[in-house]
């Protein structure tokens, strides 16, 4: 699947996905790249993207990981996800790297790299997580 | 603060919490249970609430336990979450208990049991996390 | 099987359990009780029992717990374990009480209370995390 | 501190990490390799490094990174850990490259990969996990 068929399935099936305008810049063998746009409506007091935004990012990019490497299983279902927060985001869009740590036929453990946008060098949070797989 | 007070800041301080239409139904020394009322919008396909919804309520439920505890320390920040999946949820409101396990000057550790209303003996999701307190 | 049986095959199988002296006090419907005894060679600098053994005490009851409810899977094993850690231990012995949250075909999604002896209402850490069943 | 001030550190703190033969291999700007080398008296029915140990390597590995960067913090403890363990050790050396996610006045955020020596691609295990400063 390309990143933009992955995108449309994201956001068709998540309606938090559309809620938080999800993209899905990149896609390929070594992970993807996710992004929420900066919108003021996601702000909460104190300037800053709220932690259900950033989780629900998390969450998208391992769902997008998964999918640009099995293709369309649709039935994955997140069965784990650990996330520290690290930082806060900048006012600018907030970017996800996501890749596979490890893929079983059972399931796929994932690490997202969450970062503001042009300031790779200091992650906003991190994301382990579990993807159980249809079998 | 009453139940109905620390409902009204968060949804105030955050937006997901006014789009999942996050209610705070009890609040005493025990802890909080908050809820999610069953709304088609937050629903995925297959029928169940996205994970990214229960993550969300998962939060709020840790952020209000706090809230209850400690008064209003808006400044209080996630600094970790580990959720895990169980059940799909049914399609009826989402509860979710929150109770503090531990509360040191620094920090809050949390544990929260989500359940579907009316079947509170199966969980479907449960999250432990760590709010971090202004010093 | 019962609480003696699951301890013999704990100890049998995983060496750092004999180090620590693990012992299954009871095993029933609603979990497990497992005990490290106080010695004062897990003892760490500040007198307090380190890390690594309570995260042995933490997995040992987790697998006790799955033992007890499907019998001998002895190819189970932990694929995510999550510890927060609260309070000191006291130099009396270390118990932790294991239930499971989630049995499904696939995996046991298991929590683990740990408490000095004698204080209970004190927890010393809180463990949730998954054992990998064979299918 | 230099790799072999933590490693005498840690093992002098730390009885498991004695009975674990821990290694502190290099400590640089860039963080850690740590060692548990191959013994038989480690090795779980199936032939593979136990949980516990590769629990106890990841716990010190963290340790290290922060003794590394922030000098003789005797009074740090682990406040989280979360590991997810990806496939089997194989029989021989399992190493630990730790590095700090985020370093704060209260706390460092701390990554873990673990893999089987000559064989760096496939990680055994990871961990995340967050130290605890004195402040």
């Amino acid at each position: 699947m390309t990143a933009r068929e992955v995108q449309t399935l994201i956001r068709a099936g998540l309606p938090m996905a559309e809620d938080i305008d999800l993209r899905i810049d990149r896609l390929d063998e070594a992970g993807v790249l996710a992004r929420v746009p900066f919108h003021a409506k996601l702000v909460r007091p104190g300037g800053t993207l709220s932690g259900p935004t950033i989780m629900a990012l998390g969450d998208a990019a391992m769902y997008a990981v998964v999918l640009g490497r099995l293709g369309r299983v649709e039935m994955a279902v997140t069965s784990n996800l650990n996330i520290n927060f690290l930082v806060k985001p900048q006012p600018v869009d907030l970017l996800a790297e996501a890749s596979i740590l490890r893929l079983s036929r059972r399931q796929a453990v994932c690490e997202v790299s969450l970062y503001s946008a042009g300031n790779e060098a200091e992650l906003v949070a991190h994301v382990t997580g579990t993807y159980a797989l249809p079998i």
